[in-house]
């Protein structure tokens, strides 16, 4: 499922280029712009669910403000200080875990794995991610030369015993997203966190974890970020509020020691000296409304009730055909070909009656995962939903046939 | 002038790490937030001028308009469809010279630096840059191991000799800054345009154009930009939006060959997944408004006197001591200590006067240049020039005493 580039004979590349890959799932979003086209393939949230009404008046006040103009400037590469300030505080982290000079403000949760990839990863160092893992933090790994392992995973995580025997080879870098994964869903337990901390604190690697997700949880709120209890000197850890506000300001930060921040810092002056003020102000004044709290507990609603669309209608409709678990948060569905078969050649059915999907190969070391698919249910309403597994019904009917 | 890291005993940083640097303007512009210092040191354009309620209009349009949810969406890689066609068609090429899909929107044109460096940079290669070089270069071609060779150049450019014979050895990149270069301000005229071009043509490397300042003209438009007339399939130019708009939406761009532009899409999609939104439409909506190009008029006369201003202060107190050029368009006046003589030490007793300003040092290789001084006319308005260069005067007298 790695896009291939076309050829580019005289240019004098570096050797990193071969390493870059593109998500197929772009590709694919891509080709579903059709309009007679439902997507369970993407990964957006709902738009008409964005708080636009806040974020115009937050706009409107901004540029009346006094510092209004300050929001428009060049700023600090670390980010906006009252932001930062406000991110040490918010995360759901024991008060005083972090101080705002360990925060980094990213454009998107995105450039956190990128920085981190430059600082860690040279040609041939290891770094360990979950079965399977979020494509996202594939790309930049791969791209700096990593040899990614591929750890096994049940319903509620990482396999202890497993991830213990690979870090006994030392790798440089331990990528993990306990809270309701992208594309599995699976949120580690109270137990399986602890059991895994556990592990992590005899090794010496790097423990990442990504975390975007936590705020969209629909039967009870997520147990404590793993890095909570692990040695903060090798613990990063990093967020998002693409799910909780709006994607498109790209507003994301970054946890971690002071030495890591540090140099995150400078690679990212490097890289675009510091994220975009506007987004950043206004995610400022959206987190000290009193309104925002309301909106995320009205986007919890909205999106719980569309997970169990998706889960009942794939239940009266495919229940023979896929397995999957109920996801408890996030915005995908992960099931599996209950008799196993390729999820790409089944996408092709589903295209040709309208519907869109992610077959799961992609977020699995090369050839593996072949018969797993990822369902996106926060950017389609409950009618497109089950119309959508309509389509998914009669497309398994003709791929077995 | 490079920074330096405080230790780092036990993480597993990449080989990387040793060539971050921070920049030494930066660690100076955290000192100078000190109230009573004039500050020459930043490259910051005057909030006072930014098109605020221009910009106020535009996002209260865009809240309130069909697609203004969009705006708040996750996007393309290569940027928002109608800006890159813009863009495409606005910049001072013949038409017809760059389509739509041979632009790339940046996070700012820094960020089409660490595209490049990252896609053609391997530990070694050798960059061709001129002397001086403009220093947020430098940093992403160091960070990639880059063998930085700093060209000779007069008052009018690189000299066109010096350049064939780097380009012999076959580098991998040539980085030019040929119009307003910050630092020096120098802008290379046709002839020597011409005469770069030539050499250019005969070698096979990458070049790179880098032109945010083209708009900031004081007395006549500049010439047509180094690259037309290159061969496209190896020419980069990168702009901006930050001197004419506003830098705090971060909203640059890249133009070049697709399989260049494809490639950067895909590094870019690893890095960030896409440039923020609400600022590209801001962007482009600005670009449609009458009142923008007027706007960018009186930005232009505003600078104009205050780059009179801090050239006839100069003049008539400084004369003797420093040595300039009055620059004909950008953000920076580039002086030299007549006898010569370290501009550090001369900043120390700056400091204390109580004004700022970036010794030259760091924009040369290691050890050279450190008799120039850069002078940021855009950001004090004539009145605080005047002051300045009288504390510089005063510096001047102590500091040869």
């Amino acid at each position: 499922m790695r896009a291939h580039l076309e050829e580019s004979p005289d240019l004098a590349w570096s050797r990193r280029v071969d390493g870059l890959t593109s998500s197929a799932i772009r590709e694919i979003l891509r080709v579903v712009t059709r309009g007679d086209i439902i997507s369970f393939a993407g990964g957006l949230p709902a738009p008409e669910l964005f708080p636009t009404t806040l974020l115009a008046l937050m706009a409107a006040d901004l540029f009346a403000a006094p510092d209004g103009r300050q929001a428009l400037q060049y700023g600090e590469t670390e980010g906006v200080p009252a932001l930062r300030e406000r991110i040490a505080a918010r995360v759901p982290f024991p008060p005083g875990r972090f101080d705002p000079d360990e925060v980094l403000v990213t454009h998107g949760s995105q450039q956190g794995l990128d920085l981190l990839a430059k600082l860690f990863v040279d040609p041939g160092d290891e770094v360990l991610v979950e079965t399977p893992a979020y494509v996202g933090a594939l790309q930049p790994f791969r791209f700096f030369g990593a040899r990614l392992t591929f750890l096994p995973c049940d319903g509620e995580g990482v396999l202890p015993d497993a991830l213990a025997t690979a870090l006994e080879r030392s790798p440089k870098l331990v990528y993990l997203t306990p809270t309701f994964q992208n594309p599995s869903g699976v949120c580690y337990p109270e137990a399986r966190r602890a059991a895994v901390r556990e592990v992590l604190q005899r090794s010496h690697a790097l423990v990442v974890e990504d975390d975007p997700y936590r705020e969209i949880w629909f039967d009870a709120a997520p147990p404590a970020p793993l890095v909570c209890g692990l040695d903060p000197a090798r613990a990063v850890y990093m967020g998002s509020f693409s799910k909780t506000a709006v994607p498109g300001l790209r507003v994301g930060f970054l946890l971690g020691p002071r030495q890591v921040v540090r140099r995150c810092v400078l690679a990212k002056q490097a890289a675009d000296l510091h994220t975009n003020c506007l987004g950043q102000h206004l995610i400022l004044r959206l987190l000290a409304e009193p309104a925002f709290a309301e909106h995320v507990a009205g986007v919890r609603a909205a999106y719980r009730a569309r997970r169990d669309a998706l889960h009942d209608a794939l239940g009266s409709r495919v229940a023979g055909q896929l397995t999957w678990a109920r996801p408890r948060g996030g915005m995908f569905l992960w099931a599996r070909l209950t008799g196993g078969g390729d999820a790409t050649k089944l996408l092709e059915v589903a295209l040709a009656e309208g519907l869109a999907f992610v077959p799961g190969g992609e977020f699995h070391a090369e050839g593996a995962g072949r018969d797993t698919l990822r369902l996106n249910f926060t950017h389609s309403n409950p009618e497109r939903l089950a119309e959508g597994v309509e389509r998914l019904a009669r497309a398994l009917e003709r791929w077995k046939a």
